[in-house]
């Protein structure tokens, strides 16, 4: 059914399972920022007319349901440092992969940001008539990467991510543990269920970034065009919290998830694997 | 392609279903309330910015689904004392087992009004300005529980409740009849779903609590920061509307389905129960 | 797992497969009416505060997906006049029925209308003051059925019901032809889903009532509470609009997918049957 | 089950595959356009009184699941001459039937538009008080296709368009291909999904036509009752455009979704096709 070209393409598919992993971080994180940037900017940019809240967490959960339903059989579709340091404490993956891994993904968030600023470079104009300011009534800034409420202090932004990524990764863990049986084909819609779920519990202080590559990348990206106050504003070290707390919170939601639910619950059979053969040839077209 | 330590932390899943069951029934209910509450708060404080009634419905219908999700294959993910009590009446617990259910429901949504309000600790006093009141303008009790609207008397509140509850329960036990043939691994998406309906039809009263541990364990912790408002405002019984409401309608929804469909069914054949084990071992995958 | 009760309730099942799918239609048409009107008065008496239209679009959607579901397996879950006349024309029940369905489905909404009405009485009386009125900034007569909007012609009625009940029945036509092979259990999920879509297109004219006993089984419970002026209003003869439209839209829609779709459609073969045994025990608990 | 009439209408399906297809991709273009053009009309016409930009989304989403629905299982439902175009790019159809497909895609859109605008007739007129223009307070030409922005210039459109369609064929490519065995009974719902999450951020410039045959079916028709404008404004060659634009933009995403992420996925066993009659036999009724 596929021409020559489509067939001798596959015949040529990276063989290096890291390079490809990579590859596979990079554009699924640039498919998630890119989709999700510019869902922000429909949003920020358009002044409430072209979407609303609601929109924005659909949005945003499902450019995660489909960067990952895109890279879920390659890399894993962590598309999040987080995501991946706590695959490395489950011992699924070494931890020089989740270094490379962090760069291939800050590296997608990072040209993802460079698509949504060209993408709607008119739009940018029209807001802020050609003046780039990061906050403020024509600010732009949270286009890019999160920035705190003005009522929020030092520590709320740790608090915010470490809590946010913990619900995420809690329930991340649930789903890929194969004692639960939840349909492997699934789990995809099943993020984007969970992260729209985050954003209208878990957004008032920052958004919800909850994946140090989605706010760093941009943020990076957006210092080029609104310069350094994007890392200054509102006071020099906020931009570390939506790096550092989703590190920590992944590693407390999915342990916790381990502790509380996950060790009790029966082992799956190992007879399992010995059919498993004829199921796998079945499932394939399921 | 786990680590040591998690093969180790297996090992070790408590053995004793009471106690596992219990666990699991504190950590849900404090899972639903934290991510629910959280929702309530965002729609509230945020005084319609940042998210919108739709919004609130669909936070609190996936945070239902994915609490039930991670417990149901232990304690079977009641998270609800009335939905403990109905069970009962089918004979799957112990009536002890139902009191005990309902104290770590309780518990565990009390916990969670507490992380609520200290997660959102900054935002609750940009919003009353650090005075706790329960009702009125600058009221925050009803992130925490349930109030009634100004106009409703004191018989509506029960009926509301008996009301939310009996829908809640009627199409928990369609769902979970087996002469349905509804796929396991998808009732908590249909419960949620099930709950997203039931906010956007019968939410006027008093919101939708349908639930005596999501309302009493949230009210027992805003005692401590708004006083004994909470049990007096608007009239000193309320807050037993929606602690026995739900207990009744539970019973007359679940038992209700019986009697109007499900007892008419055809059973599900024995048949299946031998040929189950291969079946199992195929759904295991899927 | 079950208690003598239960068990015992379901040897008294009834025997005679029309009574039994009377008893469903009547309850099926009964909930999803009762469910639906409660969020339409949400919307209408909460005056805009407590739901948006999407709400109201995801409100009868799932109230449609739940109350199918619970009658799919007796009476086939029909609830609407207009789809059982549709699936006589198909052969697959005697006229007789279709009218005996049709009472039981419009005797369902009756009584869902009164529940409606007594559920939300307080929450009319704060918004009318005690006054019932049908139409005007007071009414509240469209919480229980269609009204056209002021604008609106004798003839414009007809065929928005028409064209609404055809894409209805088209697409139900294509869900349950097997050729399409779409899982029996999903059928009342696709179901809702289209209704929302409906909802998002065809709402402007009348709401969107496409069934006969969902529009006359409130309107004859408001001529109780609201007086003559319910079917009078805003001219004599509107009220027959929702009833004869959706019967013509029906045939239209379902035969129009047989001959512009379905009929083209390879079989589906026949050895299906013969393995059709194993199947079914499988499928009975996917 | 069926009657003699429904067995004999089947007998007479039609043998001719391109006919049979050519009025599958006509009847889908006509479902898809009505629907979704009628879903504007709603938002537009009701001045934000019925429905919002989500419900915009939500309507076009399902308009999407339901047509591809109904004609996945006969021409494949492309329902967009972009996709038609990517699919001969594969090598899945000749570039003749590219052309015929797409005339007829065109023609049913066209006829879609009709019925919309002598569906929505009196609401026209309302809105208008009779008077058709194109833009501006009173214009109405935009429920038909798409306009720009007032303060977009001549590129943008272009790369808005090719950006979208190709974030659509990227993940349309993903999802039938087979080498992520997603079950193909779910492929319409995550076409459906796919097209809200593209309406939630990339619909500011245009609206989110991506599809030549949505775009020039109803501007060709608004040309008989909007007159010479609706191609000369707001410039004369725009509407060029949403044509042009979605062909480049198919063949771009689709193909990079294959050298990024596709080629670098593991074959399907061939030993598949051996099992494959068994599996098939089962996969139809489930």
């Amino acid at each position: 059914m596929t021409t020559n070209l489509l067939t001798r393409l596959r015949s040529r598919g990276v063989k290096n399972v890291l390079l490809r992993n990579l590859v596979a971080e990079f554009v699924g994180t640039f498919l998630l920022v890119f989709i999700g940037t510019c869902n922000v900017a429909q949003f920020h940019l358009g002044r409430g007319k072209t979407t609303t809240w609601i929109g924005v967490n659909i949005g945003w959960g499902f450019a995660l349901m489909f960067s990952v339903m895109a890279t879920a059989n390659t890399s894993g579709g962590h598309l999040n440092p987080a995501v991946s340091l706590l695959m490395w404490s489950f011992g699924h993956l070494p931890f020089l992969w989740v270094l490379l891994y962090s760069v291939a993904q800050t590296a997608g968030a990072f040209l993802a940001a460079a698509c949504t600023y060209y993408f709607y470079y008119e739009t940018f104009n029209h807001y802020d008539r050609g003046v780039r300011t990061v906050l403020g009534p024509m600010g732009t800034g949270l286009v890019f990467c999160s920035y705190p409420a003005p009522y929020i202090g030092h520590f709320t932004p740790y608090l915010d991510q470490i809590v946010g990524t913990a619900i995420l990764c809690y329930f991340v863990c649930m789903t890929i543990d194969e004692r639960n049986r939840i349909p492997k084909v699934w789990h995809p819609l099943i993020f984007g269920l969970l992260l729209i779920m985050i954003g209208t519990a878990y957004g008032v202080h920052l958004g919800y970034p909850i994946n140090p590559a989605r706010d760093l990348g941009p943020r990076l990206f957006s210092f080029l065009t609104h310069g350094s106050g994007v890392f200054s504003k509102p006071y020099p070290t906020y931009f570390l919290a939506p790096i550092i707390g989703p590190l920590i919170g992944a590693l407390l939601g999915g342990w916790l998830y381990h502790v509380s639910v996950g060790m009790h619950l029966p082992a799956v059979e190992t007879e399992k694997l010995l059919v498993g053969e004829q199921e796998q040839s079945l499932l394939r077209k399921i």
